[in-house]
């Protein structure tokens, strides 16, 4: 059950003898100790404890408590840690209760790990002592024991909900979903780049910006308080900084968090967000970038799956029940792949009337997305080849008017809509030129232009939305709830 | 030489016959295809084509030529596309030379790889056909072949320095220390956690902030266009939003970017830099923290030199040819600690005369930094338990009057002064609760004190400066060199 990643470092103090085969990749240091020095207790964490087996060792386990259960003969308690979501049983003599032993309280126990006669665990902690390190104000803990509190009430308290089985198991899902998005690029050879946060571009005129001062900016004279020379905005897109970077690394990503000074009082946006984001160069075809869109997905999806599986589960049984069968359907089959032109046609012929009448030129609306993604088998759908105007200026114009198209793509998947947005980007030196001319940007973009005097070559790149992404796997409704600490609707900002 | 690392996707069409042996990683799909179709050309990054044998299949190779030698039986090629230092030799008849094929331009060379009878290399790459993708208008192009060109002067190319060997080696090994620094919390159970860039908390009260505001502020009223309810900043340390991970995870960390509204002329500060943050609950002592400081330390820099040596090289070899050794002997013998009682005696008995008297209470100047490091013999050196009245709220009292201390920590090392700073934090509720008090801050921090009410454990946690690490390990002088894009002294925000 530790397998690779489960050689933590705690376990420097273990008796080897403890633990089962799969757990090879422990650190040997203690095997140089005399033999008839006392084995000090192994310090535990749970999910360790939970992998191993029997042993004669003393072990020491420390945690949260998440139920007492005081019985004439025994005392039971399950201890957290925070490393799994499933709790340690410990079982105890009655003795060692005390009234600040509660749900909540934080404990160190040392005990020796026995089989459990129960089937739903290997093994439980036989208590030889137990040690209360910080009691908890239970009448005041907004978290009860036994209790399945919704989403939407603990994510009034940003501080404490992390503390909750929904929001552990999210915060470690969003943690293996991190690492294994790092681990595709690194296996695929892309260089990590950490992008610039703080930016004059705004990268696609769209989207309101926030802008930098520095804090005691209204204390001095205008012209000398500028920390910068220029306007400083919070960076929407890293892609730009990516392109230069492509042009030497032929392979980049970055995976940084980006921001859009919007209405944040919705369930699909908001104001601070990460965004994973690609770029490769030497592509042929936009179909370079959608394959790799697709590997990712899948790869981190799978990743996720199978090294976080029953915090998963806890989203797929309890919150989002249709959501697991759906997935492993989307795993298996390829996506779906439409231009525009063929969504606009498919529409237009649609049955349902829309609020906003589907035309060749306008933009996708949500419930557009919503149909498409319906008509095509509620799978993840590609929609590639947007209309030359509706793009912004760095999009690879695919000179097939007169209904002009850009080499663009956005991926739709069911119940998010755009989950990821990518293009070919315009490498030919004249049609860049002459498309920032007419939008009078040619001096804010002379780097840009730049770097097609110098060895420029084909390429493109995408972006996904790892809030997006996350909600769309765990089925998560509100986006609010797939992050750390969620912002409004309180006036607080932690 | 590709390992594990080396499986990349690009390689789903590779004859498998042209690889060593250890490089078994790779997909096997292109071994489904029929016999007798032909095998399309490989297509293969330089790492991996440096690291082939030779081989009868054609591949291809695309990259940025970095030296053209045309001689009137044969002409070369050195051919680099970011993967590695390295560039490929390529051997080609001199018809294949064209105006075109300069130093910087792109090119696609189709040929197959045959064993090289130059002792620097194992393969170069035969052609059969040479393709100018992009080409590079030389008399512009900043870059020149064959110079070695220095960091100042590719500074002021922040879009174009990556092309150059050392900005590319640079960043091949940032990439690398960022995934070895994920890897070792990862391998020992942490959980990451993405803490708010955006924030109305300021951590340290230390350090001038960058303030927040959206970018259309001015044109409504000033109470509605608020878009926070109260003064947003962007961060300056994710300490607290990790310590309230910590008591649910127990183990948690953080690697993001961190801001600093200070001159940023200097070449030891940015006003946006990375920060490597972690907390741990259930410490017993400020050794439990250094402890991972000094394995955080260790672990990753042996890493990013066993996986990107020849990067390191250039480093320790043109840059700072000094600092290899000095590494070496680093990572061999365990850290100094001190406690700031013992550096203000060594300090007092310093035969050296220094600007800042050294004087119990006062703040460690860089100069008194650099006088204990070479003191304790140019090693990294751990300075414990400082001043009361020095150190924030936050940091735990050693209750040790009557020359007060809390048990804070500062890794100082060679060249650079402070690396990692930390500390316990303050875990009892009435003697945080009566420090805030003081300071007028218990309402801001009315969360912060609430974490102390339910299941308060010992805990503590540390920062290390990604930037500063990247210029100790390599010996960069100037902080501007280990990012990806230099600001200052530039007007231009790219």
């Amino acid at each position: 059950m530790l397998g690779a990643r489960g050689g933590w470092q705690a376990l420097r103090r273990c008796p080897s003898s403890i633990f089962s085969s799969s757990s090879s990749s422990f650190s040997s240091s203690s095997s140089s100790l005399p033999r008839e020095q006392r084995v000090p207790a192994a310090r535990l964490r749970v999910r360790q404890a939970l992998g191993a087996r029997e042993a004669a060792g003393e072990v020491q386990v420390q945690g949260w408590v998440r139920s007492v259960r005081s019985q004439k003969e025994v005392l039971f308690l399950h201890i957290n840690d925070g490393s799994s979501l499933e709790s340690l049983q410990v079982v105890a003599d009655p003795s060692m209760d005390s009234r600040d032993l509660t749900f909540g309280s934080a404990v160190e126990v040392r005990g020796k790990l026995v089989k459990s006669p129960h089937k739903m665990q290997n093994v439980e902690l036989k208590a030889e002592s137990i040690r209360v390190v910080g009691p908890c104000d239970a009448l005041s803990f907004p978290l009860k024991a036994k209790e399945r509190h919704p989403l939407e009430y603990v994510r009034q308290f940003p501080h404490l909900r992390c503390r909750s089985n929904a929001l552990g198991a999210l915060l470690r899902i969003r943690s293996e979903a991190t690492a294994a998005i790092h681990s595709f690029f690194q296996d695929n050879g892309y260089v990590h780049i950490h992008t610039p946060i703080i930016t004059s571009n705004d990268c696609e005129g769209a989207g309101e910006l926030f802008q930098i001062e520095t804090s005691n900016e209204t204390q001095e004279s205008a012209e000398k308080n500028r920390f910068f020379n220029v306007p400083a905005f919070l960076t929407v897109s890293g892609q730009l900084h990516l392109e230069v970077m492509a042009g030497a690394f032929t392979h980049v990503f970055t995976f940084g968090p980006t921001f859009r000074a919007e209405n944040s009082q919705s369930r699909r946006h908001l104001a601070e967000f990460y965004m994973v984001e690609a770029e490769l160069s030497f592509t042929e075809s936009l179909q370079d970038i959608t394959q790799v869109m697709e590997d990712l997905f899948k790869t981190a999806t799978s990743a996720v799956f199978s090294r976080c599986p029953r915090d998963v589960e806890l989203f797929h049984k309890y919150i989002a029940p249709a959501q697991k069968g759906r997935l492993e359907q989307m795993l298996k089959n390829k996506f779906v792949t439409i231009s525009y032109n063929e969504a606009v046609e498919i529409l237009k012929q649609a049955s349902q009337t829309f609020a906003f009448k589907p035309e060749w030129g306008c933009d996708l609306q949500r419930e557009h997305e919503k149909y498409l993604v319906q008509h095509c088998g509620e799978v993840p759908v590609f929609v590639i080849n947007y209309p030359y105007d509706l793009k912004p200026f760095y999009m690879r114009d695919n000179e097939d008017g007169p209904q002009r198209t850009v080499a663009a793509v956005d991926l739709l998947v069911p119940g998010i809509g755009e989950l990821c947005g990518g293009s070919l980007r315009e490498e030919r030196l004249p049609f860049l030129e002459s498309r920032l001319q007419r939008l009078g940007l040619s001096d804010a973009y002379q780097w840009y232009l730049d770097l097609r005097k110098f060895g420029s070559v084909p390429h493109g790149g995408f972006g996904m939305g790892f809030e997006r992404y996350l909600q769309y796997i765990l089925g998560v409704d509100n986006i609010k709830d797939v992050i750390p600490f969620p912002r409004f609707p309180h006036s607080c900002l932690l």
